[in-house]
């Protein structure tokens, strides 16, 4: 007899009086004097499925081999609760154990510390926050393929491995099949990097933007989903050395069209998550965010408030809050700056438009003030940037002028420039980051606990 | 007034007798003494929009800037076709060149070589070929993630950055932030790995499925859509150091049910690129492969065939056909062996079943007979291995005598071997490259081509 996902026994009453199989691993084993009662998950659902097993049934030896973290094969009828009307029970008259599990389990039922788990990522998925956050991350991720493929959105696949570099944004990490140990033995050889894999220094990809931008003149509209990489010492809970990111490119778009996509795919995901994942944000509300449930409703309904980077600044300044950093037209707003502005002043998510050019890439359009540019960050309260987007630089002209007023080499931007030789188009898009989407949508403060394997520049390397 | 998508317009007869505005790439013009015809392409679609344009309604020198490659504006009314009533053109009344194109534009309207084109990554999007590619590249990533969302699989991200090595398959990508140029005029430091980024060497994943294998238990089925690495030096058509792929995993799943996933994934997929491409398709069945489209529909019909290993090298052995590699249980098949198989013998897919263990990952279950594993690889008729499915170990004294016995570390797969030490189940996954896949479908030879910006071991590293 094959088992059945408990997620179709639990949503489905045409169960109830039928015998069926399932499987999965005990949760929790409450006993009465007749009768033990056992949740049993199967990582089809967050729920989990009521076994009630009659003592007098089974041999003592038998039931005593039933241990909180055991793998087991149950058979039996599924009953309507007793407790509960709306749900169902199994009854078992059968069952086996698949795996057992000794008393050094380190998964334990009480709620764990995050940090602690964050030392064993192959088993902390077996946790309830785990599961919860990684069922919400899969829910999110495939929200956000569905998304763009509504809108009409092919989804690419630019390099990870490269030689041209987005943004001069953070440190790289190389990519060698040289041996360095024998490198660090041997005499000093000036060309060595010619004898790499690719006969040249390559690394890993920061971005994938611009060679998305090449893709939409074939394809119109591309967004990208894929890992990201930044060397960085940044040892925060908003930081990662490998991430993952969302990067659409549309064709004849400016920064304001875009940006209604950027409004769109935010409320799509969020209604999938609160749809699809009732039980899990319910379980994150209670017992991470008290506020989560109210705040992701709310941001469904409200406006995204529009302000220009300038007035941002007036609004710094005349606020006279003691800033560690201080306001001055030209800089990058800091945390402490944006925690102002979408938590005192606006309590809402905040579009900062129009950016100075020196504090954002070679590749933006320059506005006709010739200061700003076609920029638009989104911030949220408590999270802080989780979009960028921007309308790209068009001219053949005026881009070769920026990347050489900028000291850039031009050479490593020949194929770039080429894009907009031939048939250039206007084009914006914007880029997504993952994990910190995810935090915002799960109320888990530190992105460590928001990727199955983090990596950090951490002394210990776990796994 | 806002541009319309092509694909809307083409799709939709509302359009019929209404001004609209498009935006594009001139693909072809052509003259006659009072009209000239112009086909647009603006990505949204891979049919052509034509614009009839009256010379008499504008100035001869704005005619004479409308440029094979340019994008352009263009506004008009939408007309039924007069020499083909199904589709329908616009008759422009206004236009604008957003973009020129000057003469040295490489890509041109005839027929190009793909070798020569995989020199210009960044441009050959445009071109019918590779927009054609990338299309169908991306309908299959949609309809993978489809197949396995429809079917209760979670979508998880296993690192890429990584310290454990899954098969001891092939040459490893090194990740380093080193400065191996210093390390060279250095003198020798027998501890320099622990000055690296994370203080030990790591290099790039080849496969996540070891990762993907933790998470099935709090997640049930997972699968996995990423990039996937090896520095092989492997030079053939069938080779990528970078490439991606997809690795499913379903708990309590055992090799036979497996494979049932594996059927249902193929034939979902090819359904889907059949119905969302056509024209896509019958471009490549005119201009690459004669027999694709009837291929394409065969397989969706076709039953697998099911061939143990030690019956394919009977057959072998009974063909008395001059091979150039010998046939002798216990080799692994080479390309001439499943060419005379799939295409000779069966001219149907096969699963070659219960491979030796010596040739296959320490990781899947060996069989009762000690010698085979539970292992299942499909090959098709000309394009070789796309999918290799297997069952896993889930005894932990088998899995561990099986990584000694090989000879391996077991304090590398310490954690792995955690996972079958609390509540282990049996379960089984695959591994299905997209670009074989692709290669499959479009009937497009090199691998090279199946990719945006493809990386080899070539002198030229090119973008």
């Amino acid at each position: 007899m094959k088992h059945i996902d408990i997620k179709k026994i639990l949503n489905n009453n045409e169960f109830i009086d039928k015998e069926v199989v399932v499987c999965g691993w005990i949760k929790s084993i409450r006993n009465s004097k007749n009768v033990c009662f056992i949740e049993l998950n199967d990582g089809t659902s967050f729920k989990n499925l009521q076994l009630v097993v009659e003592k007098d049934q089974f041999p003592k030896e038998e039931i005593n081999n039933l241990k909180i973290g055991s793998s087991v094969m149950m058979k039996g009828t599924i009953v309507k609760s007793l407790r509960d009307n709306q749900s169902v029970e199994l009854k078992i008259n059968n069952f086996k154990v698949l795996g057992n599990c000794p008393s050094d389990y380190p998964i334990q039922k009480k709620k764990q510390n995050l940090e602690t788990l964050r030392e064993m990522p192959h088993l902390r998925v077996r946790t309830n926050t785990f599961n919860a956050l990684f069922r919400v991350r899969g829910v999110l991720s495939k929200a956000i393929h569905d998304y763009f493929q509504e809108n009409g959105y092919t989804y690419v696949n630019p390099p990870i491995i490269t030689s041209s570099m987005c943004e001069g944004a953070g440190d790289l990490f190389r990519l060698t099949t040289l041996d360095i140990d024998e490198i660090s033995k041997n005499k000093y050889n000036p060309d060595i990097d010619k004898d790499d894999f690719f006969g040249r220094k390559v690394s890993l990809s920061v971005s994938g933007q611009l060679e998305a931008e090449a893709m939409i003149y074939g394809l119109n509209r591309v967004y990208t989903f894929a890992p990201s990489f930044r060397a960085d010492n940044s040892n925060t809970k908003k930081h990662l050395a490998e991430f993952w990111i969302i990067e659409p490119e549309a064709a004849f778009t400016n920064i304001e069209e875009i940006k209604e996509d950027v409004k769109g795919i935010f409320k799509y995901v969020i209604t999938r998550v609160l749809k699809e994942c009732p039980e899990e944000i319910a379980f994150f509300t209670k017992y991470y965010d008290h506020n989560l449930t109210d705040k992701l409703l709310k941001s469904l309904e409200t406006d995204f408030v529009d302000l220009d980077y300038t007035d941002a600044i007036r609004i710094l300044k005349e606020s006279m809050k003691d800033f560690e950093y201080p306001i001055s037209w030209g800089n990058g707003l800091k945390a402490e700056h944006i925690k102002y502005l979408t938590e005192e002043i606006f309590k809402k998510p905040i579009f900062i438009n129009n950016s100075p050019k020196e504090i954002k890439p070679f590749y933006i359009k320059v506005n006709d003030d010739e200061k700003t540019v076609a920029s638009s960050d989104l911030y949220f309260p408590e999270i802080g940037d989780i979009i960028g987007a921007s309308e790209k630089e068009s001219d053949y002209d005026k881009l070769l002028n920026r990347i050489r007023e900028l000291g850039m080499d031009e050479n490593d931007y020949k194929w770039y420039l080429e894009i907009r030789k031939y048939g250039s188009i206007p084009h914006s898009g914007f880029g997504l980051g993952l994990e910190r989407l995810l935090m915002y949508t799960t109320g888990i403060e530190n992105i460590r606990d928001t990727i199955p394997f983090p990596r950090t520049k951490v002394k210990k390397f776990i796994m």
